[in-house]
């Protein structure tokens, strides 16, 4: 398992996501045509990439639920909490304070920075905005070992720098640029526009109807 | 080239944009190796995705940069423009309204619309916040194909028929549930979540570092 791309990590999401739903509703077991239900994902597909990480399933009798999205849950790191530090109090910080997924998924958004002195002391998504210049200490003192980066394009590497010297171990950088990172930090860059050309690929290859005549 | 993954999309895009990079620093060939320059891409994975698209490359000279990059900017939707309107003016919509990448991928955000009275009329983005109820007429009127749901997660299916209904083909929804779509309209759904998964997964796998001691 040296060599797990990032598309491999994402249909595991899928999967775990499935899982959740099937387990919601009751069922206890599960196909693996079932856990492809999305554009693109084949069941041969589902089964080699499950098998990358040992043998969940029985010939014929599908995958156990409880127990296939208990092992991509710990796969996923999921098996426990990620304390969080978001960078950049805007309209970014802000929908990611909001988003009420990341707690369900383990990962705690405990600080948010930011340098605007207008914005510094203010509430946020239930926590009060702090100088980015203490990033640092609070950092150390929180146990934060995952920045989000959300601000403005111009300050990102100059964040990237201050998480990664405070300590942090991974970075979510969601400004449109390359940034640099020690070795040891693990860096992802969130490309929104990847988002809208999964859609026009789509698009593009289908047939466009005929536009309805409107009065 | 019937069954694309999104996976394969994904990487597609990533390719996109080190061509755009390589291209923009005067590059005119270009390896796979150096396309896959990416956490778990292998080369082999690069000439496979490029194969079933054709035969791009050339033996033990790589690949024709600008060629490739026209190529994949055709495979992927984006040799022309896409017409967008944003359903939503909370902070998910001002951010995406914010974002830079969109219009240089050819996707232009061309109407946003919320049903709060309170938002309605206001500037976002350089466009002016547009009651939800006019959607339909706006739609027709400005040719507009993708929809994108930036709203509440209790208003999203909502949103989703309204869409539907007006005529669009495509829906990006970045409420975190499900929605249910005519088959004629393709749905794509942004988990932020994912996001986070994939760097826990990275550092779930990895050794954590002694935590440095502080003052």
């Amino acid at each position: 398992m040296s060599q797990i791309s990032q598309s491999t990590v994402r249909r595991l999401s899928h999967y775990y996501r499935v899982l959740e739903e099937v387990e919601t509703e009751g069922g206890r077991v599960i196909s693996s045509r079932r856990l492809a239900e999305r554009e693109g994902i084949t069941s041969a597909q589902v089964r080699k990439d499950l098998s990358c990480f040992g043998s969940f399933g029985r010939r014929g009798l599908g995958y156990d639920v409880a127990h296939l999205r208990e092992e991509i849950r710990a796969i996923l790191g999921l098996g426990r909490r990620w304390r969080v530090a978001v960078v950049g109090a805007g309209n970014v910080g802000a929908a990611l304070l909001a988003y009420r997924g990341f707690a369900r998924q383990g990962f705690d958004v405990v600080a948010v920075f930011d340098r605007e002195p207008s914005r510094i002391g203010a509430r946020l998504g239930g926590l009060v905005v702090q100088d980015v210049a203490s990033l640092p200490a609070v950092v150390a003192r929180e146990g934060i070992e995952i920045g989000v980066i959300a601000t403005p394009v111009s300050a990102a590497q100059d964040v990237a720098d201050r998480l990664a010297a405070a300590g942090v171990r991974g970075i979510l950088n969601f400004a449109p640029r390359k940034l640099f990172v020690p070795a040891r930090v693990t860096l992802r860059t969130v490309d929104m526009a990847m988002e809208f050309e999964g859609l026009s690929f789509a698009l593009a290859r289908a047939q466009p109807p005929r536009r309805r005549a409107r009065g």
